[in-house]
């Protein structure tokens, strides 16, 4: 890489970890640096967390190359006003992130403050696979992440859809049970409500399932089901229908052609894909949602860092990103 | 006018009319044509029908301006390939409309042969009244006709966007419902099967409705409604219900702030709007989706024409077009 090609510098932010790297157009992640959420915080206190990221890859000699800052947040986030009310961040609601960033890194002098991007985790996720995953080669694509809860991003027309406020693709609340149980979010029947971790951990032990142990997990009840448990594998078919259901209503709206799917969940494997791609079929039914093919992610716990760093090279236009 | 500006020549074809007019950039029609749709014939037959339609727009003196031949059709249809399969033609399947279209006007010589530019009738409704109608000025909406059918088209980032395939917007067979009733389209719960016009008076019969006379339509259960009938008022709170979870849906994967409704079960006003709008807050609820503006269509029959000159118009680069 040619020494005066622009960097990125990206920062990843969930509940449990703010993760840092600075990214080059080939996909190479250095200065990597990390720090626990302290998610039951106070606002000011988890953005003195994400500032001490900031500052580590602030203070590496290649920062004076950085075209762009990208942020990734849990969302809901919007983009437009840089504001983030992280679900399982408390003391975040509409909290001024990206004016907070901006004018600690003014208040330090020496190089000019780089434009900062703000994306919601779901886009951040789709923009990653679509670079360098899954989603390589496909011009219209959903990424999921399926984990503790159900998030997404948007592939559209060959380039991320993050939406005016950059949460597009939000799949995890959309409701695909219209009379179905009350969601956290406030609505009902959502996808997340069915097919999150917990979601298929609490419907496997309602109906009777056994935990060995004190593991009452998702990835407990997925081992459960590849040993032929059918409470087990009752709860793995009902998630992979009601996320079957969120894609097919994804397809039919925006024509997408793949499915992309990540997060602790999908690593069940076939478990899930079995199921998922059987109710896919009976729910994308129309000529144009025909043979959405559905593939594991290829990105790990980089992906969030990755995809903030393209969504934020992209919307700079920075040199060399392609 | 200026007389050199270009026109559009349009054509929109639904189950039972083939309707035809010239559009020029300012939304003026003439030339306007109309042949009843032989939607029971075979595909030779209703495709004959068409070039009398095309064939009437090509007599005209203005022909020799018209710089792209828009044609919206009930879906699905095939953009990238130029077929359509309409639900409620079965003569075409995989039918070779623009091909067909394009081999005939080859055949007259004179005038070149314009660019024709097919969409599918959601998207063309969404390009009207994005155009023309209740959807100016907002960037991000989606437009539907609630019908027969229920049909919808997508405006994203400020244009028409219809998809790889001139399909998006496909509301009215998105599932809000996983483990509801079956839906002709193969899929079930879909939108359609809860909030159609034959719907709305299907389930108000079903619940002992006794309809005037022999009008058992959801016009007449609309009226019913109006005068305090509480099995009518169940129905459209029922149809208002599946709408909102379907526009909620949309909203939280595409960050839509506008809905517009038309299409003859809108034309029951109130009756529908009013337990829509109270639905939608139930359903849209996470920050990024608060406060969508519900508003009736406003443009009538013409819509289709309108929006498919409109598609046409962009697809083409029309001078004079916007």
């Amino acid at each position: 890489m040619h020494r005066t090609t622009p960097l990125v510098a990206a920062v990843d932010i969930g509940g449990t970890k703010i993760a840092g790297a600075l990214v080059a157009p080939d996909g190479t992640l250095t200065a990597r640096t990390q720090r626990p959420t302290p998610a039951r915080e106070d606002g000011a206190t988890v953005l003195a967390a994400v500032l001490e990221v900031v500052d580590a890859l602030r203070a590496e000699p290649e920062w004076s190359r950085v075209a762009a800052l990208g942020i990734g947040s849990a969302g809901p986030v919007d983009a437009s006003r840089g504001t983030v009310s992280p679900v399982n961040i408390p003391g975040w609601r509409d909290f001024p992130l990206v004016p907070g960033v901006d004018k600690h890194l003014g208040e330090q002098g020496g190089a000019a403050v780089p434009p900062i991007v703000l994306v919601g985790d779901g886009p951040a996720i789709a923009a990653a696979e679509h670079w360098q995953g899954a989603a390589r080669g496909s011009a219209n694509s959903l990424c999921m992440v399926v984990s503790t809860g159900v998030g997404g991003g948007l592939v559209l027309g060959g380039a991320l859809y993050s939406g005016p406020t950059g949460n597009a693709g939000h799949i995890g609340h959309i409701s695909v049970d219209l009379d179905g149980a009350e969601c956290p979010c406030g609505s009902r029947g959502c996808v997340e409500v069915l097919a999150s971790g917990p979601a298929i951990a609490r419907r496997a032990l309602a109906e009777g399932w056994v935990p060995p142990g004190r593991d009452a997990t998702a990835a407990a009840v997925a081992e459960a089901a590849k040993g032929g448990d059918p409470i087990a594998r009752a709860s793995f078919e009902r998630a992979g229908q009601a996320l079957a259901a969120g894609i097919a209503a994804t397809a039919t709206l925006v024509e997408i052609d793949r499915v992309v799917i990540g997060g602790g969940v999908a690593r069940a494997g076939e478990v899930l894909f079995e199921p998922l791609r059987r109710r896919l079929a009976d729910y994308a039914v129309l000529p144009f949602v025909h043979g959405i093919e559905v593939r594991p992610a290829e990105l790990g716990t980089d992906a969030g860092i990755v995809g903030a760093a393209a969504a934020a090279a992209h919307a700079v236009g920075a040199d060399g990103w392609g």
